[in-house]
């Protein structure tokens, strides 16, 4: 009986470990598996091997390879609204019993009602106004267990899944690919820093302190039972265009080497993580497939693609183009 | 010859091997050696130990264990005054020529004249003039070169030393020590953030992103040689007191398991950390040996330590006694 169970474990172990070896082999035999074998992918991949190779005049040291990534848009899909938004008019909906003026008045009205032609038209003044009754209010602790609530639960109006299904499987495969590399892999988002950590790690494998955000403001008060961070209905700092290489510099400290953006919001970063010495590598994300997932640049109010997109030839900057170097768009897909 | 060669290589590489093991052995056997067999150094292992243990109920997941560090006073001397103050003077003095209302205009006629009295007496407000007339107008990059051209040329007045060696050497081990039992060790320092991330990595070990501290505003520009980022006189964050706990939430994104301060200004931290669930270390460093660096401690003006040192003994922070539990203080005193 020993020696029956033995031999079983040592087979299982022998037959888990070449499974293992298998896996490994084929990971370092073709990284990146969901992108086409396409020119945006070769560049990618040639960058990393020149930056990592000691031998290389591009040897960039592990602790300075600094990868940035936007997050609406560039890891996961921002159609047919930013998921934030969807979560803001949840959480208005869910508050709304303790503010039955919302009833009458905009844009809680819009929210209440679903109405987005009359929440959009409501600007940037209404959204923030949105933005801050939803988020304030709450402790940073019972804030994380809000969203943590929401996000497992609520579901995409397009694909009846969860949000954090709708992350794109190539770029999971590149977060993956740049940490196997020595790189660290940041997100610098113009969504709320608060609302990205707390599953940041779990979907993406980004701690929360390598993420950065839009934020609101928090206050330190001693209660009762401890201190407590509140979170207050004002502004702290918005990351987006020319904020995000200052958040950068603020939170990092170093320029990065690698950045990855899909918007004119991700202009600044590109440019200020390209125009630094030695070999450097940006790369935008172009939404291109309208049956996968969606096509929109130029002209898009969510994540316009207009200025950044004719800088990208200027400067050298990889365009992927998701219809044509993307074999999968996300996980749930069959593979082919 | 070849033979005689190789004899040799493989003695030298036998002797480094045997060097190397016993001082890895010493370190295993022994850390902390600059402390003194003393109850403060007990309860520091005894904390790591426990954390760090997977068989213990205390135990910590690497990632979670966060400790920060207040920097003036904590990890080097903050006395006759600030580093930072003695650099902001030194600023001054370097652009008076192209201030010649300086001479005659508060408090810049004191830090020409190295009045310190009159500088003091200018209070909050005169202060911040220094500073932002010292610290602003600058691109990022300039400022970091000017202050590692200053850090690496300064001396202390008292010691006449690089204001680097007066850092603790015992905080030094303990820095090591900690990360060597997979710790982050995070610095949250009231001095600006841009004065420390410079050099912090070569003498505490600690990388630009994991400094948090005061900053003032920058503003992104595109300039004919490219995009820069250009400090503004007008103050962003004040990482002190309460701003800690703050920065700390804003930064880190996880609360910490580990805190060291030695001022009232690190009272917050201090609350916040050890407020947490599980076992939290708190340690104050109280400054009790006048000959070998100083001792203060209710009535300075210079990290005041009054309301911090109350609570230490309600909530069973450990209280460092300089003099007592430290058996050299700075790195250049000869051993024992």
């Amino acid at each position: 009986m020993g020696f029956t169970t033995a031999t079983v474990t040592a087979t299982r172990r022998l037959a888990v470990g070449l499974v293992l070896f298998l896996a490994l082999a084929a990971v370092k035999a073709e990284p990146l598996p969901s992108w086409n074998e396409s020119e945006s992918r070769s560049q990618i991949i040639s960058f990393v091997e020149a930056v990592t190779d000691p031998g290389s005049p591009d040897f960039v040291p592990s602790a300075e390879r600094i990868a940035v990534f936007d997050n609406d848009g560039t890891l996961w899909s921002e159609q047919p609204v930013y998921v934030q938004l969807v979560f803001a008019i949840d959480r208005v909906r869910a508050l709304a019993d303790e503010h039955p003026e919302w009833k009458t008045t905009q844009p809680f009205k819009a929210a209440l009602e679903g109405d987005m032609e009359a929440l959009l038209a409501a600007g940037k003044p209404g959204l923030l106004e949105l933005l801050m009754a939803s988020h304030a209010g709450t402790t940073t602790e019972e804030f994380a267990a809000i969203v943590l609530d929401w996000i497992a639960s609520a579901r995409h109006p397009r694909f009846d899944r969860a949000f954090t299904e709708l992350v794109y499987q190539p770029m999971l495969e590149l977060l993956g690919y740049l940490r196997d590399n020595g790189f660290q892999t940041w997100i610098v988002s113009g969504g709320g820093i608060e609302f990205m950590r707390p599953w940041a790690f779990e979907v993406y494998g980004v701690p929360p302190e390598q993420v950065i955000g839009s934020s609101i403001k928090t206050r330190f008060e001693l209660r009762d039972g401890g201190p407590v961070l509140v979170r207050l209905p004002e502004v702290n700092f918005i990351d987006d265009k020319e904020g995000k290489p200052v958040a950068i510099h603020q939170f990092i400290g170093r320029r990065p080497i690698a950045a990855f953006g899909n918007s004119d919001g991700d202009l600044q970063m590109l440019q200020w993580t390209t125009a630094g010495d030695g070999r450097r590598l940006g790369v935008i994300i172009r939404h291109t497939d309208a049956e996968r997932e969606w096509a929109y640049d130029r002209d898009s109010h969510i994540g316009r693609l207009d200025k950044a997109l004719d800088e990208a030839a200027e400067r050298g900057w990889v365009v992927v183009d998701m219809k044509e170097d993307w074999g999968r768009v996300y996980g749930f897909e069959s593979s082919e």
